[in-house]
């Protein structure tokens, strides 16, 4: 077990109970021993759910599943195992999770379309899913609304710590609750980014009306973090909205300005547990936060935001604690989208480095040098051509990446 | 000074002279001390030039500068430097670029878009070019026809060893000889691939000729190779044809016949050198060779291949020698292609580990666990849509780039 990241949060937030979802994690042996690896997440029957999956053209046999019972709008469970990511495994891993869904629907005496499954770990390796359906009388018999903690651990893999949120938003007066977990670490990048992220909310809405607000906040958030630039065939976001809070005026629509602050914290929150994954990038020592400005649009200054925080040569000179601009002036070209190369404008942590296509005449290193040996690393960077903008987060790239990834899986 | 790479030839090829080419090089300090740093190539009057350049758009100095020289089609000399890149200068990079040219021009006696210029090295930092204009009398009197050796040695940075390659074609009966060096180690990756080149022949060939022949073979060995997927400012590659040959038949358009065994001769000599930067990856043990087939088109079988090549997961599993081939699967899927997971194959070291979109039912990891301990790893992917291929060739991500690469500049 690798050591905390030092860029994790300082505490774990305590969530609150959220009525209508109740959570069980267990120890099942499904490839880690002395651990939990599965947890079961169960929603009070009327939930609606709403998800985005990886765009991996080799997405794993839960993402495909997730995909079809995404269609029917309705949830009663989720159903997670760590250390196997039953991606690649062919029609056995198509009936491992036929298997699994049937086995939790029996249990919970709902319909296998309303079970929603995810798994993340090793790819290519069959499933034992039997060790897991085996756990689930076990599971139901745990299940207990103050098991957000529980489940958050059970879905770690190379992790080192667990990742919570939560927010309150109000609804026309009415105030939800919206509780988090997330996992990742590596094989992060968008679209989307890598990872698992359970959320679920006691407001009442559509799943319409989900999509969209899941789709606008992913994009802000998750669809906005990389650590290596890989992308997972296992990514699975979904949100669920139990509709047990008090009485709120209905939402029929996704516009509807009532939602205001619940799109504004649900955003809040998707960035939060985001970050809290770049903060966990495998071997990450330093955060990044990078702005991108004066790009041709948003989605350009996206992908050269990417570009930079995808360079290796970036992200090891943030490592070695070296100011080393170029290697961003190198990213930024290498992008693909327009920049005006004799506009550019770099800061590092607030201070100005290079404008006008070249270093500021009085540069001077002293305040950026003692910037880059904090944890916590500002680089932003203006293209000079329009009014886009985006902000990414990432982590450096350290001997740990390389320790964690050479043997994963032996 | 980093040890030789262990994937560096075990001879470097002895170049013979090609008559009407004169090099030198010469240690002048632009950044390196008790090295040589410059060289210089001259050619014969009516030697004819083809280039093809980064497509970065924070493109350095001398790159913009030979664009522009390579309109004329005509060069008599080509100057280089290494350990300042002489990229993000501003207009005091061009006053350089232009300073340096002038000089080159009057020592040799020629006009100054005769004279083809490259720097490479460190980005952002103004380039002390009185230093390489004082050296230029004494490069001028050293000039001589077996300087290849020396002028791949000066244009090292990173690099581990001098990367030189010699062939010899026929054109109409004649023999002509092709001589090259190249110079690459990070920063390494299409289009084009992040590095310098330099090549000439004694043929006797039209600029718009060469032009033709140099890019289809870039495209089939420096835009093939990828070290870490970030893209120079200074990519430069440069073919210069003297004539000076006996006589072989005329030559005016690419597409004649005689050209055949030239056009492979070249694109042979290119994929040396490019595969020499490949091995010479900075940080690299293993050197890979991946083959990419049943892509819907070449190009799309290329972007497969790179999105494997550059990934960082598929990249330390091979430096851990773990045969983890999910992460091929993983990459496969990111590359946005046409493939059919349920008709993937996958076959490492020649012996096949998925098909069918499962991993093979009689799988035995032991002789490809033995593939994996040596250091000349070969992976082919056949993603099952068509008839499309490709073949790059990459290193493995080691702790070594990272020692590099954390902190290089300082």
């Amino acid at each position: 077990m690798p050591p905390r990241s030092p860029l994790a949060p300082e505490t774990e937030p305590s969530l609150p109970p959220i009525p209508g979802v109740r959570l069980a994690a267990r120890a099942c042996g499904v490839r880690y021993q002395g651990r939990t690896d599965v947890c079961l997440m169960e929603f009070t029957p009327g939930t609606t759910i709403a998800g985005v999956l990886t765009r991996s053209l080799t997405a794993s046999a839960p993402v495909d599943w997730c995909r079809q019972a995404l269609k029917g709008g309705r949830a009663r469970a989720i159903l997670v195992n760590s250390g196997n990511a039953n991606a690649f495994t062919g029609r056995a891993g198509e009936a491992s999770v036929r298997r699994c869904a049937a086995a939790a629907a029996a249990a919970l005496g709902c319909a296998g379309g309303e079970v929603f499954l995810a798994s993340t770990g090793v790819i290519g390796e069959p499933l034992a899913e039997e060790r897991i359906t085996a756990g689930l009388p076990d599971l139901t018999a745990a299940l207990a609304e103050d098991g957000w903690a529980a489940a958050a651990a059970a879905i770690m893999t190379t992790d080192t710590f667990p990742k919570l949120a939560t927010r309150q938003a109000r609804i026309g007066g009415v105030t939800v609750q919206i509780n988090g977990i997330a996992k990742g670490s590596g094989m992060i990048a968008p679209d989307m980014a890598t990872m698992l992220a359970f959320v679920a909310t006691d407001a009442k809405l559509p799943a319409p009306v989900l999509r969209t607000l899941l789709r606008e906040a992913s994009d802000r958030s998750f669809n906005c973090i990389t650590v290596d630039g890989d992308t997972s065939t296992s990514d699975t976001l979904l949100l669920a909205a139990t509709g047990t809070a008090p009485a709120h005026p209905r939402i029929a629509r996704a516009d509807d300005p009532k939602l205001k602050d619940f799109r504004a914290k649900l955003q809040d929150l998707l960035i939060d547990l985001a970050c809290q994954v770049a903060r966990d990038g495998e071997g990450a020592r330093k955060f990044i936060t990078l702005d991108v400005t004066g790009a041709a649009s948003d989605a350009a200054a996206r992908r050269i935001a990417l570009a930079v925080a995808n360079s290796p040569l970036v992200k090891t000179a943030i490592a070695g604690e070296d100011a080393n601009w170029g290697r961003i002036v190198m990213a930024v070209g290498k992008a693909g989208e327009k920049a005006d190369r004799d506009r550019l404008k770099i800061a590092i942590g607030g201070v100005k480095v290079a404008a006008r296509g070249q270093r500021v005449p009085d540069y001077d290193e002293t305040p950026i040098a003692a910037h880059m040996k904090g944890s916590e690393i500002a680089i932003a960077v203006d293209v000079g051509v329009g009014k886009g903008r985006a902000r990414v987060w990432t982590c450096d790239l350290t001997h740990g990446y390389i320790d964690i990834n050479a043997d994963y899986r032996s």
